[in-house]
């Protein structure tokens, strides 16, 4: 994570100094059987199924979202927040644990580094967690792309389903930022019928949210039999089942099902799994790994991906909807630095002072902790502390969350590890102990899907309306005609602005959401609204992390943060 | 493996009643200490470095190379009777380990199955190491395509480098067929340079030749960073390293580089590790994993790829000549089958006796056993039985090798396991021990390249001689101009016959071998050699292997075979 607090140790070498215990010590501690481990290493592991069935069907703990206001440059510390709180939680003598994304090698290779926490508020091994890690992404790859082959060996061998090769939409995948992937052609020479593609990074594929959706081995393999490919040249959806993929779909994913066990650097069980986009998906964890973790701790922390707009709203209206799942409490991470941002302060001036501009700035914290509660969740802030903060910039926070009623706690894990977290640890089992929660989601499974846009574009981002393009909404009306309706709807907007326009910071209103297209994701079970450009094969800056990146003369691993 | 003797189980179902001990047992057994052991579950591991950097530098046992005749659709079983002989050393009272390569989804997926040995001699767990295994060729195909990205991505920010994108020879790599990504145009739209480009099936790519070759962590890194992956518009060749691509490759190939350790069904220490093609690269396990047996095991079975003429030659010329390995002993694999389709029979008709076919055949295994004494080394033929072998050809055979001074053992490891081979494992110690092995390369590294390519020709394809196409010839001055002339070659040619025509079966005499294009590939240390079309990205077939490929109700993989 980027925090510019002074230090004398990176991300890295916090890690690399840390001490481990066996996982074996780790698992035990949640009364995880020996047997049940499978272990990668000294410190990762795998659970087995059988386990996991067991485990996940008796849901004792309590949910918590880690969430945070909209991202700026400024950096949040969202992943790093729900790791200290965890570590606080457990600090103060609770059963806790906590369920992160499995951090992905494009951002890793690209401009942002890591995804392991950071500073004493970091998973380990971090490096290994954030290179292959246990090679669920490859998996996934590995699963989406044989379907890709298959469909386009369909093709050459006589083509008997009669699939449109124009119309195929299934893309191939890559977990690496790889720009010039975008937009391809294959199938050129004499090597089938030549047809536009591209690849997406693994974790905005479809194979991804099913990953992290499914609920079984089975549920897993009759998701992705439901895939739609694309379209036969008389314009009929064209599933994964009808070219017999799904099976050896499934049989490439059985052992990445298996949720990942890890530990924080002061050994608090982390389950790090699955981790699809926030924008094309739903960005969180995997049901399983999360329905494990509540069987087996009293408290589980979880993150949501971007800004609670997007990472919660979806959190809350998909998976927690489709898991039967119920959070007990949410909190919001904020940094007085990105509040000033929201309030109009440039990035190179956000060391000075500047009372009004968080003011201002607090009006996007205040939406996100207005919208937890339309979905019936106490909310509390923690404000990730900076250096650079002044007391009169806390102070303003603070008030600005008084008005409202929630609590706001200032937050050091990041320099000191679960120490700077036990006040909010204290709030979070406040609220989740007080039984305060009465979660619903947004909107009704049964309301059409127009109604469900329009609903999280007011109700969320403050909108005065949608505007669906014309095609966009022939796309609707014919998935509502299909049997669709029924399905959650997935926003992928910009995580920048409660808006469609990255640059409108802080709370705009009165803005028109325009609906530019629409996804089926039938194998998720959800149907992507596209708001927007999203992109979803990232590109590599000028001056990548893959260039600092190495190996040092003892065999460790250097450049990551 | 496809054997046509009636057999009540599958490969997979004889793999699953297997009962694998603990690998730290296994790896007991060869004194390898607990903390060296990286377990992957508990029957897969892979070695500490630092275990692995002292363990191979005692190189205690004797080398046994395993290869076969030209290979033919009946299947010759060049896996299974490295399985078979290794658990036959073991079983009469040698310290026997095995090293093969690890298998690749291509083929698993595609036509071949698996490749983890047959019947009674396999390696397991076998349906984890045909998926995925320690996911080694997912951190090949990572690096492989960041360095691409890498190229990419250069040329997008201002090329500095002034790299000329028609001329980038550097390909992407999937570890699938895919028949679609063969031929395709990237950086189409605004994404950068659009420009032709293709994929290779990972194990036909050079980070796959450069792993296997590697003899540490920092020889890997500095051969990765002599990977040539273009020309500039001044035709200058670029490095790897002027990109700072080859720090980030290490790290990502740091892991697997670790030698993995598994155990046959009879419990025999097995060495599964890199797995480069035979055509486009060498062929054989990585340097490292069998140092590392040779330090642990008095005998050491190791396989290379296709027939003798390919794999043993470049196991020998480019494998053994750059790591300074000696092996004691070679067993040519052959079958009755196999040896009838060499004399003339179609695959329909080999139930039937045919010993002058038999005869004819036998001309196949005659030049590769002749070939092989080229090297120095003591020969022993492994007739691979089938029950519809008669003894009149079986006696043939043995006339054949007779006539040579070379034993022939009938070897059942397929159907019975061990016992079935320990007449074969007698007469390896036999050889081994007998102190006759005098191994030299075939041809001096001083020799100029053309002349290598000649050689190879004449002595070991019994070619009259070699036709360079004038473009080759080109390529081939130059490189000699700048000083890579002490390069072995690594020839790639049919797998099928002696001769650049698959369909000339038997031993081809007289013919002229084209070399149609030469390839520099300076990271792995060889100069390939083209002759006639060679395919680095397979198709999948009309009915792959895929579409029968599942999970069943258990939660176990079906249909691998």
């Amino acid at each position: 994570m980027n925090q510019i607090q002074p230090t004398p140790l990176t991300d890295i070498e916090i890690a690399r100094a840390a001490h481990p215990k066996p996982i074996e010590q780790i698992a035990a501690a949640l009364d995880i059987p020996a047997e049940a481990v499978y272990r990668h290493g000294p410190h990762k592991a795998k659970l087995a199924m059988d386990f996991v069935t067991t485990a996940r069907a008796e849901r004792r703990g309590k949910l918590i979202l880690v969430t945070a206001i909209s991202p700026t440059p400024a950096g949040e510390g969202k992943t790093t927040t729900t790791v200290g709180l965890g570590d606080a939680l457990q600090r103060i003598g609770k059963r806790a644990a906590i369920c992160l994304r499995e951090p992905s090698l494009g951002p890793c290779f690209g401009a942002k580094g890591g995804a392991a926490g950071g500073g004493w508020a970091q998973v380990v091994p971090m490096d290994e967690i954030n290179l292959h890690f246990t090679g669920d992404f490859h998996a996934i790859g590995a699963a989406n792309n044989l379907l890709a082959a298959m469909i386009d060996n369909h093709v050459y061998w006589g083509n008997l389903i009669d699939i449109d090769p124009r119309r195929v939409t299934w893309k191939r995948a890559m977990d690496l930022n790889d720009r010039a992937l975008r937009q391809i052609v294959v199938g050129l020479g004499n090597n089938g019928a030549a047809r536009e593609d591209g690849f997406d990074i693994t974790v905005a594929s479809e194979v991804m949210a099913i990953f992290c959706l499914a609920t079984s081995l089975d549920d897993l393999k009759e998701r992705l039999g439901r895939i739609v490919i694309g379209e036969t040249k008389s314009r009929r959806r064209v599933l994964a089942s009808e070219l017999n993929a799904h099976g050896a779909m499934a049989a490439l994913l059985k052992d990445a099902l298996q949720p990942n066990l890890v530990q924080t650097i002061e050994h608090t069980p982390a389950f790090v799994h699955g981790g699809p986009f926030a924008n094309i998906a739903h960005g969180c964890n995997t049901v399983l790994a999360t329905e494990t973790a509540l069987g087996l701790a009293d408290y589980v922390v979880t993150e949501a991906g971007f800004g609670a707009d997007l990472g919660a709203e979806k959190f809350l209206d998909i998976k927690c909807r489709m898991a039967g799942l119920a959070p007990a409490a949410s909190v919001v991470v904020a940094t007085v630095r990105a509040l000033k941002m929201h309030g109009g302060v440039a990035k190179a001036d956000l060391a000075a002072e500047n009372v009004a501009a968080v003011r201002a700035g607090a009006a996007n914290l205040r939406r996100h902790i207005v919208n937890l509660g339309k979905f019936g969740l106490p909310v509390v802030v923690a404000l990730n502390h900076f250096t650079s903060d002044t007391a009169a910039e806390v102070e303003a926070v603070r008030a600005i969350c008084a008005e409202l009623g929630v609590a706001v706690h200032l937050c050091r894990h990041w320099a000191e590890g679960s120490i700077g977290a036990t006040d909010l640890a204290e709030e979070v089992v406040r609220l989740a102990d007080g039984g305060t929660a009465r979660f619903k989601p947004l909107y009704p499974s049964e309301m059409p899907l127009t109604d469900k846009i329009r609903t999280i574009a007011r109700e969320i981002y403050g909108a005065h309306d949608i505007d669906v393009a014309p095609a966009a909404a022939r796309k609707l009306a014919v998935l509502e005609a299909d049997g669709f309706g029924y399905l959650p709807v997935c926003m992928a907007k910009t995580q920048y602005s409660f808006s469609t326009d990255p640059g409108r910071l802080g709370a705009p209103e009165g803005h028109v959401v325009p609906v530019r297209d629409i996804r089926l994701s039938a194998g998720a079970g959800f149907v992507v609204v596209l708001c927007g450009d999203i992109l979803t094969m990232p590109g590599l800056p000028r001056h990548s992390a893959a260039e600092r990146i190495g190996v040092d003369a003892g065999g460790h691993i250097i450049g990551l943060s």
